[in-house]
């Protein structure tokens, strides 16, 4: 059954993510609560909570026993968690009672559960980490290339100034780069280990429960949080709205692509895109609208998963289930929205003739506020912006470029030089090879 | 791999739906869009536009044929969406060139994935519509039973007046008559059959476009729109609305039942709880919680499925994908929801002893308002009010019954009568027998 | 203070609502509750609960007091809701102690509260069904005029096939039909007049709750739901999730629009931009903005409204004041939307020649469909679909139309009939027509 | 006109904030643009882009004048940013055209707005971070007082294990820490001044653009972001997933009030709870309540502002327009919900009686854990689980407490002092003292 498409066999190349999906499968699943469990016992044997024999026995148990995902179904379904039954299954499987009966030693579900998740985020985090500088690399070397490639810069959809296509895509890196910055902030206050027995209070572990905690927190390279987590989930909001400004950001470069390569406006081209099953001209921006698809994606789980940070009491089954709903798709947004924009950034084909063509569409309109500036040397600002704005005008009745009405007008300047793409590019270049720059010692 | 718990073998007996589940996998994916193939060609060949012969083939061919849902991948991944693999592979499997050339014959990719989900839909709702009617049953049934039992309501989480638990229940069931009836409006707006061509005209059926949709229409007992809904996305969002209010009054019967089971309120028991890893005296709500979760998951995806109504052009791939992503989690938000309501109502087992010791902790405060109107008979109401607060403030100072308090003040009125919850329930037996009856004639 | 920008000053042009402003007001909320007061008094007068002078009196006092919202505040604040602070005003400002004592009889904040809401939203849904169906009337007559204009239909923001602009309007338009029918469908189960008392059981109306609540409605010519709805909130739900309906139809009318009129495509012309603070030739399409914006921000709203739905025990604080904050700008951002696109209907001018000219670009490749099935009537439709692909390519190489090398390599069809747009619009013109006869039979 | 209850007269003691409201007020919006302009002035003066006299005289005037915000709306309504109206306005009222003509010299409106929203942000956290350490330093006083008051831990809403008051009240203030060090690494990413320009190139500048965005940033004592974020909104997405987890971290501490205050558990009482307009005996937990709907209605706001991240091309006015209509509400939601809490937590009253009760119903079933922990010394934990299990079962059928079931089936324990609240707490009282401890080292 494929409830989500990330699932599907059908969509497995389009939206699938074989990397960061493994790592969210069932066998991943049991099989870190196990490791959760081998380190618990290890920790506890060490500090003399359990026959450090049975911690030794437990610890290898858990990396080598098989337990199969379907056969904890019924028990999970009873218990609203796998824990249980994942317990009651490790001990059979282990065929040694008397070491058995020392596994899950004073933990609840919870500990676990929230264990192996964090030890599977940690790598899942490894990965996205990688695709972001990845993409923050080649976003680099294509603002570098094109740090002086003039085009239409455009607000509400309107033809405003000139700016490059480097300094754009440097626009589209910029939060890359704060991405990375928050990511590395965010670490240390979500990859902690879960240890806080039934009820936050490790009660049962004879006065050792910190001492366990910070043992189990070392044998897992985790943060040790000094304090149970339970019902304490800014962490893992934290870590929801990471991925949902992250792919918000990815989706402005998708979004920005498909308006660069529409029809009629075409000054990027796009190679491999999806084909039409009855139009044989067409060429689909699949690659663009799966980014934007992901944002708005990312931000509906977004809400649930903020919702779910408020936990009532102790623990509250009706917020952690939510966060298991909802973390898993958000994290696959999060890592196949990077891997479609890594893909993506080597194909982005900008056409210079065509962009040249954006700025001016023969009346060069798009200069109207240089000229104001330009004629302001001489007159007051507001009367330049009148002139400008009764030429501009004029141009469009006459069909005449402003520029020559300009020299018309003011015939002391070398408009045909100061009326031009390179004449007013004002900083884009420079924004272009600063964040260049910036990306180069970022990823190299 | 499992990005969604719905589809993860660990969560099978929890969060899964095997009827439901079914209507939603890449084989029924597959075999949905080759029934709209099937029609499409019985619907053209009927009206002269494709060869008979051929359309009768087709429309055996797409009932029998085995397409492998993986093998549609990699053109799936090239292209955004799976049809035109899907045509390509239908093609090649019925080993008939000469027919095969006229599968698809003037659709579009949308106008085929589309009709293959109304199809799915369409059974999925019926299947909705059966539990929805057994849970409004089996509620009916419950408030009848319990029509006339005593138990506290409380407003603001306080105890305000005496109700019966019947009328609770009539107000659980209430809303879901209403989801009932807007099922049955939102239905013809919803299951249409999707036949527009490339972009909306079905220019190249030779001036019968109409006619070849209604007769597909007719043919997969669908609705013909009449137009193309490419890009007018309100049916679909209007389901999502509908699949977001039905889980929100679930999740509400949820809610309460937790705060019912409570611990030191206890007024309801639920039989199937589950167990604590580690504390053996806990029953857990996990049904309950389970219904708090899906409303608000359903809710979450809402916002990304209403804002994929603001569908642009004549296809906006971007809104189109984040339907894919997001309503099949809908639905099985809300078909599961209904599941674990139909089993959690037979085991709702009410208290009336707690009931009755909730209602009155033994000082009785809870009848202030019944003795402020009962003395209103005789002064003000607002001095009645006034009474009655400061003795409701003596009752609690002295630890001294109100009723015992008020046949000091008043000893001509029986308060042992009229300060008892039968006194004082009101319209509720009432209430909850109406909606037993409303019940009754929906589902009988 | 201005927390909404619909609330300040300086955005009341481009935000504000006068109409349905005035319905929110403190003064509004004021108004209606003591109406829902007076109807309350007058039932019960009429059925010998209160005295019947009294009624009359409470009636017209309800009718004629003026009671300044602002020194509600501090009881509000208090008490969490007005109308504890409301009821004591009016019965001071009614100066007569022994009328005063029957206002509120049995009732409870939550009834007067509602009752007064839904008699503002009955006052507000007729405001926005006049302005939803002027503005069906305004597509309908749209679409009438521009049923045979050739534009390029777009889809992933790129060519496929020519439709005409009246066929765009009709999508607009049809979802807008339905909405109105969705607007009729819930009315009765929204107007419903609210009387429950403290807890949902009228217990302290002798027995005559029924009956009061009854002639309550009839009174206020609001419906009788037969039952509380005090923590039964799916009509308020279905509200919400309508105007977020309604919303996102509005909001892709006006992305269609910046699509339209955007620089370098510029096939329809909108009067009435706005300018910018520094380029004088721009025109910034500040209506359709705002339509999108409109549509996001109600989506966003609308996730709290359902949320709200969740209601819990027989009152849950936590549940209705959320509505309270989120279901006046909803409504607000509805009205406001529709307003909007009233006024830029009839300032939607279609550029027929640009239209043509994007059809076109000069090579002809959006006629590729149309020639692969002309080529279909004679061979194979994939080996004509190849054909075609080839001849796209060999156009876009040698930059030469597809027409003239279709009459190469067919000679014998005329093709410069066949591949242009007035033969290629398929059901087009009848979409536009269609939809402009059911507005047409809809506001006439 | 109140669309928003934030600025409702009635509701002003509820839900208003006098001094966050102040910033947001219209007239604090036109004050702020003003001092964005006349530091831009003064910027350029020192530059020599405008005459310094020039610069001097707009910078006062920029102090001095009076603006009338409701002016600003028919230019506002028709541009759709206030700014060109206002420039308009600030020219006429200096009176002094010479100088006025290079007021806004080579700005944007995006400039200016985003600048004075980005003074008006800065000042609005130096009051919410104030407020977020008082509740810090409240909640850390009052964990200290009760680390070691005996209280039931609830998990699923069932009684867990004993805890300590003061480690839950750790629980709420542990997330609020780690929100104070969150907002110190956003501020730099958001407290930015906007100068760009145009299109974000700065192109009328003279080539001194970068020098003119760094002056203006020390003047207004902002960071410089070297570069336009026009269209890079992370920053303000950020701050918008910082206010909603604010708001949930204080959403919880509410909710899990109401569970503490509710009738039938009333382990703690709260001072200063609402009235019932009906039930004199009623208390309602009005501010948790409160706490609650701002973290549900600052959620579903936050889903409007992160989509609002995805801003297209150069600037988005769809995006830009929603962020002006959500981040004021996000920020009184923040600022509304630190206040209630500040005024709350000092009315937290335990009642150590009822918490001791809810621990121990007289069965004493909370030990079972205990129990089979301490059985588990010399038996294996599966079957001390299983004796226990069995024990609960006998406990509850016969109504004899779990201790005199153990002290008959194990004799040699003394489990009167073993199965204690005292003898249960394990890490709480240092969990508790351990917060207490940063939280003072926070706030001293």
């Amino acid at each position: 059954m494929t409830a989500s498409a990330f699932d599907s066999a059908i969509y497995r190349d389009l939206l699938g993510d074989a990397e960061v999906g493994a790592l969210l499968s069932d066998s991943a699943e049991v099989r870190a609560m196990l490791l959760a469990e081998g380190a618990l016992a290890r920790a506890q044997g060490g500090l003399g909570l359990i026959p450090e024999v049975s911690a030794a026995f437990i610890h290898r148990a858990a990396l080598e026993v098989q337990i199969d995902p379907a056969a904890l179904a019924p028990e999970t379904g009873q218990n609203g968690v796998p824990v249980p039954g994942l317990v009651a299954a490790f001990r059979r499987a282990m065929q040694a009672p008397a070491h058995a009966a020392f596994v899950h030693w004073g933990a609840t579900s919870q500990d676990i559960h929230d264990t192996g998740l964090i030890l599977r985020l940690r790598q899942a985090l490894v990965i996205l980490e990688e695709r972001l500088l990845a993409v923050i690399g080649a976003l680099g070397a294509l603002a570098d290339d094109q740090a002086d490639l003039p085009v239409a810069a455009r607000t509400y959809a309107q033809v405003a100034t000139p700016t490059t296509f480097g300094a754009i895509v440097a626009s589209w890196g910029a939060p890359l780069i704060r991405h990375r910055a928050r990511l590395v902030e965010l670490r240390p206050r979500l990859l902690n280990v879960s240890l806080s027995g039934a009820a936050g209070t490790l009660s049962v572990m004879g006065g050792k429960g910190a001492e366990v905690r910070a043992a189990m927190a070392r044998d897992l390279a985790l943060h040790d949080p000094g304090e149970s987590w339970h019902s304490t989930r800014d962490g893992m909001a934290e870590l929801g709205g990471w991925l949902t400004m992250l792919t918000a950001s990815l989706g402005k470069i998708g979004e920005d692509m498909i308006w660069l390569t529409q029809s009629g406006i075409a000054e990027v081209r796009l190679g491999g895109g999806g084909g039409s099953s009855t139009m044989p001209q067409k060429q689909n921006p699949v690659a663009p609208s799966l980014l934007v698809t992901l944002a708005r994606f990312v931000n509906g789980l977004n809400g649930a998963m903020q919702g779910a940070a408020l936990h009532r009491q102790q623990r509250d089954a009706t917020a952690w289930f939510t966060e298991w709903l909802v973390l898993p798709q958000m994290l696959l947004g999060g890592a196949r929205a990077l891997a479609v924009t890594r893909a993506m950034v080597p194909q982005i084909a900008p056409d210079a003739a065509r962009m040249r063509a954006g700025i001016d569409d023969g009346l060069g309109l798009i200069y109207a506020e240089a000229l104001s500036f330009a004629l302001a040397r001489t007159m007051a600002r507001p009367q330049a912006q009148a002139a400008v704005k009764a030429l501009c005008k004029e141009a469009q009745a006459t069909n005449t470029p402003l520029a020559t009405l300009a020299a018309r007008d003011w015939p002391d300047t070398d408009w045909a030089t100061t009326l031009t793409p390179e004449a007013q590019l004002g900083e884009a270049p420079h924004i272009a090879r600063a964040f260049a720059r910036a990306a180069r010692t970022l990823t190299e």
